[in-house]
C-alpha cells in the first residue's frame, strides 16, 4: 500500500482525471442497468475500449426488481459496517510464539465461526480476501463465503479483494453470481489487483502484464454485470462474441473496486460506476481525502448518480485501550516484519505501531470508546458509506479475534452510529 | 455418451492396456501419498511425462493422519449411494408445458435444497455438475457444494463432473480443498471433459486442443494431490517451478476421473491410481462390464490396489412404476429432444424410453423396489463401490424431485443394501 501516490495530492488527481477525460465514455442513466435488461439491447455494439457502465439505484427511488439496492452498501447518512479476514494462521500454542501454526482447514472453519458470529451481532458485512501464500488460508473466498451464507441469514458476503488480474472475470461472476443465489443476494465482490504477486506465475502470467490484465479484465467484467450478451476484443484472450453467462442474479451482482492509492485506479472504477473501496493501511486516513475526491468528481464527469466509498484499514478491540495494543502489537509486528523482509522493509517497530494507533492513524485499535471515536472520525473525514475492519492481525489468537467481533458489532458499531448522528 | 466405444469389447479394451503398458509409470505402493507426505520428498525430479501416482489407503489397515481413507466412498461389500443433479430449470406453473423456466437463482437454492433432505434420508453422496447454459443453474459447483456444506454433516459433497480440460487444475484444488475445509473432511471432486462443449470458447480455449487440455490438467492436478512442491512442464502453460498451493488438506483431497465410454480415459485414471466414476446414460450398464474390467487390470499393473468404481445413470422414483414413468417421460423427451437438436439426434421416443426403462436399459425409473432391483443388479454385473442416481431431469417439478429423493433414501437405498447382502 503506498501512500506516496496520493502525496501530490489535488494536483495529480486533476491531472488524472483531465487524463480521463480524454476517454469518451458514454453517459448513463442510474437505471441504465435496469433499461437494458428490460430493453435486452445489444451491448455488443459499443466500442470495446469503453465499456457501457454498469449503474446501481437507490431502493426509495426505484423499488423495482432487477437492479441493484446500492442503499443496502450504506451511505454517509446511513452508513454500514464490515469485518475483514484473511484467513491467518494463529499458533497452535498461543503462549509459543516460535511453535508451529495451526493447519489451514481449522484456520477456514475459524474464519466461518468468526463471520457467524459477525452475524449474530449485527455487522453488516463480512469480507475475505484471496492470497496464495502459506500463512493466509483462504485462496479461494467464494467457497468460504457460500459457506458462511449457509449459516447465516442477514449478513453481506463478500471479498477484500478478489484478485481480478490473475483470475477469469467469467469464472469470477459466474461464482459470485452463484454466491448471490445461494445467500438470497447477499453477495458482494471487490475487485483489485491485490498487494502481492504469488498469484501471477502460479497462474501461469506475467507481472509485465500487471496493467493490461486488470484493465481488460475489469472491461469484461463491467460488461457481464449487464448480464446479457457480451461481445468484446482485447489482448489477453480471443474475442468474445455475443456470449452469454449463467447462473444469471435475481436483481444484479454487487462488484465494488479496491484500491490502494493510484488515482489511475479511482479514476478507472469511477468510469464504470462501480462502488469504491479504499485500503488504508498505512500513512493516516486523512491523507486519502484527493482520492476520494477525485473519486466523486470522476463520477460526475461520468455521469453516475454519487456512490458508496468505504475504507478498509486494521485494528484490534479489548476491553481496554492497554489490553488492545498489548494484544496487537507482537502479531502486528511479527506480520509485518515478516512481509517487511520480502519486500526490503525494515523490522517493524513499537514507533510505527504507536504512529498507527494515534487518532489520526491507519490502526483503529483500542477500548471500544477509542475506536468508535476514531472511525467516526475517519467516516466522516472521507465522507464514507461503509468502514470495514481488518480484524485478523497475523497469529492474533481465535479466541481475540472472536472477543474483538463481539465488542465491534456490540459496542463500537452502536456507538459510531450515535456520533455520526450527534455530528450531523 | 457413446456405447459405440465399448462395443468391440475386450480385444478393443486389451489393445488399449497394451498400449498404455508402453508408457513407463513407476510403481506405487498404497501409501504413497502418506509416505511422500512425510518424506518430504521432491517431485519435481520425476519426469514430467509420468506423474507420480497418487495414492490412497484403507483404514482399516491404516487409521493414519494426512493419508485418504478411500473406504469412505464405499466398497463392492459395503457401497455408498449417491444423488446427481445438473440445476436442471423447471417451468414456473409445471401445468404450463411451453411456459417461461424458473430464475437461476431459485433452481440452485432448490438444489441446496434437495441436497439437505438427501442428508437427512441419509444418501451417501451429493453431486453436482457443471455447465454453462441456460437450462442448466449450475456453472460454479464448489459454491453450491460450500452452501449445502453449512447446512448438513454427513453427506459428501462433489462433482458430477468438474470440466477440467477448460478450467485451472490449481483454482480447482484451491476450490475444493477449501470445500474439503469448511465440509470438514466431506468433499470430493470428479475430473472429466464433460458432454457439452460450451465452456470451451467461454474460457477462450480451442476445441483442438480438447485432448491436450485434459491430459496435461490431469497430469498437474495429480501432482497437485501429493500436497507437496510441484513442478512440471508441458505445453499448455508456462511451467510449474516447486510451486505450493494453499490451502492444504487434513487428509488428502479424494478425486475421481469420470469417464463417458473411452477406454484410454480409463486406463488413464488407473494409471494415477484415481478411482472411476462411469456415466451410463445409454445402452445398457452390462455394456461396461469390459470398460471396468481394463480398470481393474490397469490398476494391478500400474501396481495401484483396487479401487472404487462407480456409476451415474438418470431415473427418477415415485410411488409405483406407472406413477414414475408418466412423470419422468415428457421432462426425459423434451430434454433429449432439445439436447438431441443440438447434435443432430432425432427426437427422443417412447421406444426410446421403454428400452431405457426397462430391466437392463440406463434409465432407473420405478418404483422404490423395481429401482432398487435395477440398482442391485448394475452394482452386482459391475462390481460397483458405489451408484449415483441422476435424479434432476429437465423440467421435472422440484416438488417430484424431492418426492424421488425421499424414497431413495428411505426405501430404495436400503433396499438394495439387503438385495447385494442376500445376493452375496
Amino acid at each position: 500500500m503506498s501512500t506516496s501516490a496520493v502525496s501530490s495530492g489535488r494536483l495529480l488527481a486533476l491531472a488524472v482525471l483531465r487524463r480521463s477525460l480524454d476517454h469518451p465514455a458514454p453517459l448513463a442513466s442510474i437505471r441504465a442497468r435496469l433499461a437494458s435488461k428490460r430493453r435486452r439491447t445489444s451491448s455488443g455494439s459499443a466500442s470495446p475500449r469503453c465499456a457501457p457502465p454498469v449503474a446501481m439505484s437507490h431502493s426509495d427511488r426505484t423499488g423495482e426488481d432487477g437492479v441493484v439496492d446500492i442503499d443496502l452498501l450504506g451511505s454517509p447518512q446511513s452508513p454500514t459496517f464490515g469485518l475483514d479476514t484473511f484467513g491467518d494462521l494463529e499458533r497452535e500454542q498461543a503462549a509459543d510464539a516460535d511453535g508451529p501454526l495451526i493447519g489451514h482447514p481449522e484456520a477456514i472453519r475459524q474464519v466461518v465461526a468468526e463471520a457467524v458470529l459477525a452475524d449474530q451481532v449485527g455487522v453488516d458485512f463480512f469480507g475475505v480476501g484471496e492470497h496464495h501464500r502459506p500463512d493466509f488460508a483462504i485462496s479461494a473466498p467464494d467457497v468460504v463465503l457460500a459457506a458462511i451464507a449457509g449459516q447465516t441469514s442477514r449478513i453481506r458476503l463478500g471479498t477484500s479483494v478478489t484478485v481480478l488480474s490473475s483470475d477469469d472475470p467469467i469464472r469470477v461472476f459466474q461464482r459470485f453470481a452463484t454466491l448471490d443465489a445461494v445467500s438470497r443476494g447477499r453477495a458482494e465482490v471487490t475487485l483489485g489487483r491485490g498487494s502481492f504477486t504469488e498469484s501471477f506465475p502460479l497462474f501461469g502470467l506475467s507481472l509485465d502484464d500487471y496493467e493490461v490484465l486488470f484493465s481488460e479484465k475489469l472491461e469484461i467484467f463491467a460488461r457481464l454485470l449487464r448480464e446479457e450478451p457480451v461481445s468484446w476484443e482485447g489482448s489477453i484472450r480471443p474475442p468474445l462474441e455475443g456470449v452469454s453467462v449463467y447462473p444469471r442474479t435475481a436483481r444484479g451482482l454487487v462488484a465494488w473496486v479496491g484500491v490502494g492509492g493510484t488515482p489511475e485506479s479511482v479514476a478507472r472504477a469511477a468510469s464504470y460506476g462501480l462502488p469504491l473501496v479504499v485500503a488504508v493501511i498505512g500513512g493516516s486516513p486523512g491523507q486519502f481525502a484527493p482520492l476520494v475526491d477525485l473519486y466523486h468528481r470522476a463520477l460526475e464527469h461520468y455521469g453516475h448518480a454519487t456512490l458508496p466509498v468505504s475504507m478498509h484499514s486494521p485494528g484490534h478491540v479489548a476491553a481496554t485501550d492497554e489490553l488492545a495494543r498489548e494484544q496487537m502489537y507482537p502479531h502486528q509486528a511479527a506480520a509485518f516484519t515478516r512481509i517487511g523482509r520480502e519486500r526490503g522493509w525494515g523490522q517493524y517497530t513499537p514507533d510505527q505501531f504507536e504512529a498507527g494507533a494515534g487518532p489520526q492513524g491507519a490502526l483503529f485499535v483500542g477500548s471500544p470508546e477509542t475506536v468508535a471515536q476514531k472511525i467516526a472520525w475517519a467516516m466522516r473525514t472521507l465522507g464514507l458509506s461503509r468502514f470495514q475492519l481488518k480484524y485478523a492481525v497475523g497469529t492474533l489468537p481465535h479466541e481475540q479475534r472472536m472477543e474483538s467481533i463481539r465488542l465491534y458489532g456490540t459496542e463500537v458499531v452502536p456507538r459510531v452510529r450515535e456520533l455520526l448522528a450527534a455530528g450531523g
